[in-house]
């Protein structure tokens, strides 16, 4: 079957359809096209939320008994200023062994090793290997979320469907293929705090109150103090003022109000809960007389972590014996939808190199691609070992 | 001559003149009118100055020798939503012994009182009454201040006219007429404090450089200390923070840039250069390695004060001889072209009851009205007595 695909055909194919979010451009349809042709039985559920626009997804599966799930999503960050890529963002071009396009590394070319991986194990095992694999790609990942892998996973447990263990593609390495793996990520939260005040003039400020005092109070309790010195796995927890208003155009008056907005990025020393009751505390400590309002955002990220087991060092084995490279165990950077699968299976998350993503002319060197492709494939092997 | 108008009559027809600034509306034309038909030689200069409006002003003169100068303003703040106005802000209607309008008592309530006054001391002493009055009225007070007082007074002593002493009859009593003689008045000053810092995504701090925290110790720097405790005339001066803003509607992403404004009335401690570097020495001792800019804008309120003489004495006495109350010697409240007159001639303020002032329903008794009359008489007798 040297018909094949490679990983860099697919990636290059999947480049090429402009599935920035909402869109499914194709990606996802091409996906099932060559995942129904290896023998998988292909669903493609469309989830809608008012308010929000409807999306197209993938679920996927082949063999029965213990499951592997292979996740991703095919939807991109828009491209920006088209003229100032290198090379068309949707043309797939490959130049000194770069392949460039939107998507490249995150995470069009992790789809298409998950893909060549599979087919590749698929045509040598055939389809008794002993277990079972998944795919779980949505379209909405890079937007607002809702009709993607959360609705997917409700999806399919109402069917009965369950997962063993979730390896997702997303670009986990800093600078060089095989460097870390995330086990875990932290959680987000976001809150606005509101100090009311009483308007007046500047010459007369015992008639007014001015609410700025009170907020550089209530701000610096916030940031005075660490949330706390970080845990086994996870770097210590950080708060960001991300904004600070007023927006009063007259220099002769005190304004009558002042907001901020925080975000918390928390490990697991913290729910979303008890760390919306921390920053509670810490603000009516610091309060005083200062009347303040404090609205906590409902969030839709915990942190999680996967603990280091089997399923971590078979996948850390695979990097290793194909990079030289033992790859740190990592809960660095923003959020993923791990932090939805969690609640399936354990989930851990390795793919390519991230330093281009979302940036003008991302791309991926075509020798990563086939690399990652050989990482993966050596995770089915150890997986489904043969003697089974 | 019982012929001549009353304090009243012409407060009403000063008020009929809808001289919301910078429109003249009549008011000057109306001063002018009465003051040459009392002997007065008349002057009406109009002042202009690219991206400003042009103004309508009035210079009087009448006698010769030490001259005492009577100043105000006729220009108005706008009426704000007329109807909510008991009566038609520019109809002057009396009722319950309270006359209506805008400008009742700031300042053509006070304006009237001394063309009253002045026309009664010139009915009974006559024109050869051993001195000069002068009246320097301006339609530029509310606004920007551009083309009115400070051009007014080059131009007077250009054509070399001088004045001794001068009484500016701004609404200088918070709750009752002869509470308070204004003998100076705070300086004010604005600047802005920029913090720079570098975008980036929350969940990379290390890779961003928020600038907020920065701003919070600078802000807090200014405020931490008190800029002085007061001198024998004037309150301690005070620093407000007016605005601080960063306008970042993104939740993950840390911001680039911190903005905030602050004024300062201050007292007779500093000049706006010793103010403005002490709040530099101020914001360079708390900097650390926070990268920020301080643009100081010009100002053009010094604190000033007319240390209190025999002229102070002799107006206070005719405050206490009509009214009974020993008025206090302030220098409190918000700026005035007394600013500008102090370079010309010593100044004080005195007039009406500043309660309602830039307020719907401004008004003023009739009675306020008639006793002020009487103070303005009783000063131009002492200032001009009759052995002389
Ligand atoms: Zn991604
Ligand atoms: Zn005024």
């Amino acid at each position: 079957m040297a018909s094949e695909p490679s990983a860099l055909d697919l990636a290059r194919a999947l480049i090429r359809c402009p599935s920035v979010t909402p869109q499914e451009g194709g990606a996802l349809a091409l996906m099932a096209g060559v995942l129904a042709e290896a023998g998988f039985a292909v669903e493609r559920p469309v989830f809608s939320e008012p308010g929000t626009p409807s999306i197209e997804n993938l679920v996927a599966r082949i063999g029965e008994g213990r499951c592997l799930l292979l996740a991703g999503h095919t939807d991109v960050v828009p491209p920006g200023d088209e003229g100032a890529w290198r090379h068309g963002p949707f043309a797939g071009t490959v130049e000194d062994g770069l392949l460039y396009g939107r998507g490249a590394v995150d995470m069009k070319g992790g789809l298409a090793c998950m893909m060549a991986a599979t087919l590749d194990f698929l045509r040598e095992r055939g389809p008794e290997f002993g277990g079972a694999i998944g795919f779980l790609v949505t379209g909405d990942e890079e937007g607002p979320a809702v009709n993607g892998t959360v609705k997917l996973l409700e999806w399919a447990r109402a069917r009965g469907e369950r997962f063993d263990h979730c390896l997702l593609g997303e670009p986990t390495n800093p600078g060089r293929l095989g460097e870390m793996i995330k086990i875990g990520r932290r959680g987000s939260l976001s809150g606005r705090i509101t100090v009311h005040g009483r308007q007046g003039h500047v010459a007369y400020p015992h008639r007014a109150e001015n609410p700025i005092p009170g907020m550089l109070r209530l701000a610096q309790a916030l940031l005075a103090e660490p949330l706390d010195g970080g845990t086994a796995h996870f770097d210590a927890s950080n708060l960001e003022l991300t904004t600070l208003d007023v927006g009063n155009p007259a220099t002769n008056v005190i304004p009558a109000l002042a907001t901020a907005v925080f975000n918390v990025r928390f490990n697991d020393t913290w729910t979303a809960d008890s760390l919306g009751a921390e920053i509670r505390r810490r603000l009516d400590a610091a309060a005083g007389g200062v009347r303040f309002a404090l609205d906590i955002q409902p969030s839709n990220s915990p942190a999680f972590l996967t603990e280091p087991d089997a399923f971590v060092g078979l996948v850390s084995d695979a990097v290793e014996a194909e990079t030289g490279l033992r790859p740190e165990l990592s809960t660095t950077g923003g959020t993923s939808d791990a932090r939805f699968i969690k609640d399936a299976c354990p989930v851990i998350e390795f793919g390519l190199v991230g330093e281009t993503m979302h940036r003008t002319d991302e791309c991926v060197a075509v020798a990563d691609l086939e690399r990652l492709t050989a990482i993966y494939r050596r995770v089915l092997d150890a997986y489904f070992p043969a003697s089974a």
